[in-house]
């Protein structure tokens, strides 16, 4: 668990695009971020009050999160006097990066001085059980694709932020390093060693209120061959009561894997649904999110009426429309 | 890789039982063991020659293998004074044991003097690549179960066995401890971190000549919510060309899962095959595995022709019968 709230760092990003997980953190949820920390030359900014480490400390911020990815990952060593100056005042440090902060002992040295925390949301901090299969109490709903990064994750950011306007109990549980981020816990399923992968996910959504919904954030594809086991995972660990498929409609091959084409939605509809069911045999399919970030608004619309007729279940883009069409689906459950 | 030939210590095993790891390498792979070294009290005979560790070094042994479980998967005190002999006599150590022995100060310390190397086949000792899903060259048949601890490992060494004798060229890929110990190498899958299982099958199974089997070893089970995830990652980076079905009929519940009942050999073929066919659209189910051990024999053959009949798949207990006819069934491949 991450203390909120976050003074969000921008570093030197060389386009917008490089900050996304700081976009994420404060488009999601913006009372985690104070303010943004940028060094000379960066070139985005999420439209938050620029602050100085004393300024943000003042405002209340309790980790500085490292919300910029540079090229390989790697933490820039231009980052390293603001980050060491910052565990100096007292600041824990959070980082999603494939460069550990741990494996840095210029910040271990800094951190353990000043009894801060450093947070790798990319390894697992808990042991996790070998799951159990025992059915739990409230309610889950899985977002499932026909692909990697199809919007799954965005998918479930929503549908929660809509629960949360429509009155109903609904908590995000991120699976993934931004997600992570952005809420502050969750599990790094993809990190998770093999024999406890479908126990974290028990961990990460615990029994719960009988009207709480977990919105689980999903991870891989079934079809997608080298992480389709993360994706089984999640179908058995987080025995969802709920599966909204994703789907985004102008790729051409599976990502990262040139010679696999994507699935139908009615493909994965049918691989997905009787594998839920193993693990509860309740399971429904309640709609489909579909990311029509490459198409026009008229493309889009057309798109999803069709889909939504194909395949008679409500249909969106949870971007363009929100996703509370979505959530008022869950109502069959 | 473990160096071979093995001296076979079965300690102070308490039963048979206890020494399973150690009866399957010989079993299996007779010419890998010289000898067996048993402690005061042991209970385990393999039938081997008794030998001190000077006699089997003398014999050509280049490994102790610790082929006994005791309560909890340690390394027992007891065992240490013989352990630690063998590493200044120049054997390497190998150990499918939990409690690791790279976890033991005074083992580290004496294999670092010998220059011996401490083989703890329970976790990886590579870094395993992400799967890519390219089509590899040779074949592989994989062996997928109701339940784990159906006789998936045995099917596939049964395979590779009788592939042997009827000059069908064919290797053995072990994904666990067992299997691993048996033939000095393999990949433990179920310690693979999440991202990279799928990429370790791959790893385990690389292209080879166009006649030659690869004998996989199955793990876990589509239909087991707590490793499922695993046996995934065995279809989809195994990409098989050949399927073979593992049962065992007696059990009342899913091993581990008291609410979860076994499924049908109907339902697992039609949830192993639509997945198998995304890495690999020509893979066929071409035959049936059932552990008939809590059978009697005439319980035994009716059962098997009855499942023979109903599924129209060649179907053996290979313990029992010999795995021939399921050698034959690669043919159709």
């Amino acid at each position: 668990m991450i203390h909120t709230p976050y003074l969000l760092f921008l570093g030197d990003a060389p386009d917008s695009l490089a900050a996304k997980v700081a976009q994420g953190i404060k488009d999601w949820r913006p009372e985690n971020s104070v303010g943004q920390l940028r060094l000379q030359g960066c070139k985005a900014d999420l439209g938050l009050t620029d602050m100085t480490l004393a300024e943000a400390k003042a405002a209340g911020a309790k980790t500085l999160v490292i919300g910029v990815a540079n090229r390989g990952g790697v933490i820039s060593p231009s980052w390293k006097a603001v980050l060491i100056e910052a565990l100096e005042m007292g600041y824990d440090l959070a980082s999603g990066l494939h460069n550990l902060l741990r494996d840095e002992p210029d910040l271990v040295a800094a951190a353990e001085a000043a009894g801060a925390t450093l947070h790798d949301v990319r390894v697992p901090s808990v042991d996790y059980p070998i799951a159990n299969g025992i059915k739990r109490t409230g309610k889950r709903c899985l977002a499932v694709g026909t692909d990697c990064s199809v919007g799954k994750m965005y998918t479930g950011l929503a549908m929660d932020a809509a629960a949360q306007k429509m009155g109903v109990k609904s908590t995000f549980r991120p699976t993934g390093q931004t997600g992570i981020l952005i809420t502050g816990q969750g599990v790094p399923l993809d990190a998770v060693v093999a024999d406890f992968m479908a126990g974290a996910v028990e961990y990460l959504t615990p029994d719960n209120d009988d009207d709480h919904w977990d919105m689980i954030e999903g991870q891989g594809s079934l079809f997608h061959v080298s992480y389709s086991g993360v994706t089984m995972a999640l179908i058995h660990g987080g025995q969802p009561d709920a599966i909204v498929l994703c789907h985004e409609p102008t790729r051409e091959h599976m990502r990262g894997l040139p010679t696999y084409s994507l699935p139908t939605l009615e493909a994965l509809r049918d691989m997905a649904l009787p594998l839920a069911k193993v693990a509860n045999p309740d399971c429904k399919i309640i709609g489909i999110s579909i990311n029509t970030q490459h198409m026009s608004e008229e493309e889009a619309i057309v798109y999803l009426k069709e889909v939504e007729d194909r395949m008679g279940l409500p249909t969106v883009d949870p971007y363009r429309q929100g996703a509370e069409r979505l959530v008022e689906a869950l109502a069959v459950i």
